[in-house]
């Protein structure tokens, strides 16, 4: 039987970097990493496979990287995990010993348990070169695109579809406004703004009405919605968030909740031989220390470093998740990071606000330029804080 | 005699922005901007004159700013103070009273002194609308250029003279390295980057050599330096810093040194009645509390901000100054804000430095990628100190 001294399962945004850490903090050790997938694709250039990029093979994280930090890769499923033997037991049925090992199993594609989600041509968002490519293929023999889901996946995918692609491109969101919950507003500026950039591309979107019934025979040809109204669609994307994959952790007896395998600060598992990150962890908020469902690559890649880190001397901490969005459609970008200030009093924050548009050049008559807009969110203990580090009493906000 | 509520002496990065802010917080008060420039530049265009902007006029502040914030213009100059009777004598011996004043008097270009500086075609860079015409005129009659100082301007100045002309570009630099007076690091990456960028351009630069000599009759044909070289030129630009003007402060009896007009944190001179605001003001730094060089239009437009809002009622602090630049050379742009992390450790700061290369957009392998590379450099207490506001008891630097 193989045995490691580290293994990592799962080789995306969370496994990856979890063993390239762990090979910079020890040297010395053995490290395998185990995962399912033949190719790992880039998490966030999915929706570009779709029109600026042309193929999933061209959002590829090259292996390249794994040879150059002598980390041993195996292509194969674990499929039970025995934490009292040290023991993972592959689809191959081989079997692998391990010293430590990190788990960063990913997560599943939310499919809405909504009548007819199973027929033929309904796609959800899966991290899959296969998977994609077939859905590339059904696109391209497409007419009326309808996606689900106005967050960050739905607005990309409706933009990147419709590039030099003559079809109708229809989105639906349960919410009032699209990406309302990366920004958290209600009406708000960038939310509009983004409504605003697709109607001008052609792009319908339907806000506010959910989606009842998927309607076709075996193949899909039109969704019904709540208010009645059906939509003419030969082809379904559904973009509505992740659930964490637990199956291998919750078998094996780890303790799992709602929000993914639990951790505790260093990203160690209820079994101290076993770590976890990335979108199968259960995550807090850095600002509230409240549960979190946020799950984006930036964050796995970050308790990645922590857990590699920490294998066999803790010398890290996870102080919570931070929500960082960002996207450029066309010639607007819109971004967030943090809180929205009503997000921010929801959760009891005394909060002090600042808007500012301004050239994002200066001077701002140089060739090029674009209005920016920006507003800041400060806690108000924040700016007391400054205070000790310079030679001053007090610091006044700048707005 | 006229006799207004607040006079702002001074139309620029500084005075501009005083008036405004003193508008916003006084509505019911009258407000007198006097100037001795019929137009104003804007300080940060002006290298842009004489390439991609084209000429002065395209630099321009428009005045349409103190019309719609209800600010009387008055163009003269104010050559007496007296503060005891709160009085301001003009160049055209009208006199203006006043309840409070505030001096943005700016300041001169420093011109060396070298052996022939006075000669014809010796240009301080001065943000005077007439003398930077006859600078754009004589540059287009002119074969070989030298500038004197490789800083911010001297490095803009070459890139843009020497675009869409067919002229020898040469720059003087005292220092072992461009910029380095920015960038405070001996051998720094961003100074290399920029001295490749300018060879590439075909503009020669040539450091830790001062400029001895002017050579010519009544005009410049060329600059020896203190290697014993000559080299020929028939245009000579100085770009090597600004001295405070003080002029009229020091007449009328306020206090002054060699940083400018003395002011406490509430941006408020030796007399209670009189304010002073950006490059005429004696400055200190944020992080240590020591007098500062810094001259940036930045500085002044933050200083002229907190001068404005306090005049009647003091609600705002100076915190000091932070040093904040950046450039655009082509493809190339370099920046910095903050201290360096050799400058840090002189003033007897611990830090943590950490250094970064990646791409600029996410994923790099999208259209028109650029790489990025950053510099972090961390006082060790900061860290420390966000502790309170969150929920862990510890944050760890993420490098």
């Amino acid at each position: 039987m193989k045995q490691v001294d580290i293994v990592v399962v799962g080789g995306s945004a969370a496994g990856l970097p979890a063993a390239i850490t762990a090979r910079r903090h020890y040297p010395e050790k053995s490290i395998l990493l185990i995962r399912k997938e033949k190719q790992v694709l880039i998490p966030c250039g999915i929706p570009y496979i779709f029109g600026t990029v042309g193929s999933p093979e061209r959002n590829l994280i090259p292996d390249g990287v794994l040879q150059a930090n002598n980390i041993e890769l195996l292509v194969d499923e674990a499929k039970e995990l025995n934490p009292k033997e040290k023991k993972i037991t592959l689809a191959s049925e081989a079997s692998v010993k391990y010293d430590k090992l990190v788990l960063a199993t990913g997560s599943f594609s939310v499919v809405p348990p909504i009548p007819g989600i199973d027929k033929k041509n309904v796609y959800p968002v899966k991290k899959d070169v296969q998977h994609l490519t077939n859905l590339l293929n059904a696109l391209n023999g497409t007419k009326d695109l309808v996606i689900l889901g106005c967050g960050f996946i739905g607005v990309e995918f409706a933009d990147e579809c419709k590039k030099n692609r003559n079809i109708n491109v229809t989105i639906v969101e349960m919410l009032n406004q699209c990406l309302q919950i990366a920004f958290g507003e209600e009406a708000c500026k960038c939310c509009q703004e983004v409504e605003d950039y697709l109607a001008e591309k052609g792009i319908n979107v339907i806000t506010g009405i959910s989606l009842t019934e998927v309607l076709g025979d075996d193949k899909v040809t039109g969704v019904k919605l709540s208010d009645g109204k059906e939509i003419k669609a030969d082809l379904l994307i559904v973009g509505v968030g992740v659930r964490p994959n637990v199956v291998l952790a919750e078998k094996a007896g780890l303790a799992v909740d709602k929000g993914g395998i639990i951790v505790d600060t260093t990203m160690r598992t209820s079994d101290p031989n076993i770590f976890a990150c990335g979108d199968c962890t259960s995550k807090f908020s850095f600002f509230t220390g409240q549960p979190s469902d946020l799950r984006l690559a930036s964050i796995a890649s970050t308790e990645a470093r922590i857990a590699g880190a920490n294998l066999y001397e803790i010398s890290r901490k996870n102080p919570g998740v931070v929500g960082v969005f960002s996207t450029a459609l066309g010639n607007l970008t819109v971004a967030m990071a943090g809180m929205s200030a009503k997000g921010a009093k929801e959760c009891g924050f005394e909060v002090v606000t600042g808007d500012a548009e301004a050239a994002d050049r200066h001077p701002g008559g140089m060739p090029g330029m674009s209005k920016m807009w920006v507003r800041l969110v400060i806690h108000r203990n924040f700016l007391l804080v400054f205070a000790p580090i310079h030679s001053q009493s007090s610091v006044i906000p700048t707005h």
